[in-house]
């Protein structure tokens, strides 16, 4: 089977190529072939992995003509991670518009013309939420997204439903809590310093946190988000019933207590390197988010999360760091 | 100031239009200038409304070019009415997609572009709502449409939202119960019959009923709805605060008792013109929208419903048959 990964380029693009490549096969349904072509489309080339059955594209996504180029009727399954981030999708609202929401819609679309109602995960997230939120936000609280990034993912996740229903595709949207810790470099992410303030001061730089120690996060590890793609591909589609939005399990914690986590297991020296200055625009996007949801459905689901940041460094250290500080 | 209404042809837009005439003024903040000019864009001319101050204009929506034909600095409100109706939209998705969707986004594209934040009050719908529903639907109740309609309508919300956050318009989307009694034919509309039912036997005809007599409804009037459009539009923007949908309050009733109203208004003779016949289509549409929800806000918001479906007939008899049957 063939498997398209937009924005396969990117960490968790290539960590999700990784991880099925290891594994061989996607159980979809009574099938269970063996996988024989990963596409990773990105705006950049990549031959990070080094494997006979990946090809890394470069192009648009939300050109439909390279989109028709890449999906074809033995495409058994689309991981559509590409996106604008948050803090960029609100600096440049036409590209957020175009890549988040169009490019979004243009792969729908092309799966529609195909015919063969292929698999789509689509990545969306905690951002879709926003406004007056009861402590723990659950499945059926209502979306008030205060970001064009939380706007056009929310658009994008009623789309993948209503293609569903439709039976053009039988789409899969897992709102992914903020990712981390991300390997690599900050980015135009609101949320970047969350694995910023980790990642840094373990790589021995120093980190600026922009918002309050008692800010609120809601956390998953890269680890178990491939982990949750996979499986959130694998689902049987009579287990979502006529919600396609799945909550992921993620760890509610504070800045704080983020900062604490990282001072115990890796001492005063590292922890020291995080300094605090406040950003408003940081502020105002990350603050509107939930810090928690219910996550009943997921676990129901099977979907899993981490148990505790402490739990989340530690695999960054594992998976990023071979194993040590 | 100069007004523009979309679906200006539509019943509603053309009742809109001779209530805007009659008061002659829209209060907007601190402004009550005089109505200089309605513009009705349609798919057809119409002259209906004999005023020098209504240009007819045939046109189409979705096409920018038209859109910024109409809309100019001096265009101070956009009533957003053009819609492709619920079972239309759902036997030609490409065109519910076209109208309710891109025509939305390129309304809200050409007031951007001309940079003076009109009021724009866009129509939305019981459709927005769907699935396992609470028995009275609240404002934060998460949409969860189950039409085509429905989710171009919910996305349509969410743009209007992210336009008015960032300053583009002055967005405030109505979600307007089923409006009955409609005058005029039957339409392709999923809710049709809750207009006809009522209208074809006041009119000496007969009328199929396709849903079962315990299908609940939540309805409102024309002479109400057009009310609320020019509240809606004259709401202070403090007091929507960072929710631009209202919930309109509505008459929760099952179409048993519609038939029963009509009974005890019109006589026997009259209600007996209703014969009943299931349609699955329209079934699982009308019976995916909630058949009421919490009016709390509407009320507070200043908006108001009518009095129970008695009055809805009443208000057909007076409005549309001059007071007699």
């Amino acid at each position: 089977m063939k498997i398209l990964i937009t924005g396969g380029a990117g960490f968790l693009g290539q960590r999700l190529a990784r991880k099925l490549l290891e594994q061989g096969r996607l159980a979809l349904g009574e099938s269970r072939e063996p996988i024989t072509q990963i596409d990773l489309l990105d705006v950049v080339q990549t031959d990070a992995i080094n494997d006979t059955r990946v090809r890394s594209v470069k192009g648009d996504v939300a050109d439909p003509a390279v989109l028709e180029s890449l999906i074809g009727t033995d495409t058994a399954a689309v991981f559509h991670l590409a996106a604008i981030v948050s803090g960029q999708a609100e600096a440049d609202f036409d590209l957020g518009m175009r890549i988040n929401l169009d490019a979004s819609r243009a792969l729908l679309e092309t799966c529609r013309l195909r015919g063969h109602r292929p698999r789509v995960v689509f990545t969306s997230s905690v951002a879709v939420y926003g406004g007056a939120l009861p402590d723990l936000v659950r499945d059926d609280t209502a979306l008030n997204p205060q970001s064009s990034y939380g706007t056009q993912k929310a658009i994008a996740e009623l789309l993948l439903a209503d293609y569903t229903r439709r039976g053009f595709v039988d789409g899969r949207a897992l709102r992914l809590p903020t990712i981390s810790v991300r390997p690599g470099r900050p980015n135009a992410a609101a949320s970047s310093f969350a694995s910023g303030i980790i990642r840094e001061p373990l790589n021995g730089e120093p980190a600026v946190c922009p918002v309050g120690a008692d800010t609120r996060l809601w956390l998953l590890s890269p680890r178990r988000a491939v982990q949750a793609l996979i499986a959130g591909c694998e689902l049987d589609a009579r287990a979502l019933a006529d919600r396609r939005p799945v909550n992921l399990p993620g760890v509610s914690v504070t800045v704080a207590e983020m900062a604490q986590a990282l001072r115990e297991i890796a001492g005063d020296a590292v922890a020291d390197r995080i300094s605090w200055k406040a950003d408003p625009k940081v502020e105002a996007i990350v603050g509107s988010w939930p810090g928690g949801w219910d996550t009943a459905r997921a676990a129901r689901l099977g979907l899993e999360g981490d148990n505790g940041f402490a739990d989340i460094i530690r695999a960054y250290i594992g998976d990023d760091l071979r194993g040590t500080v």
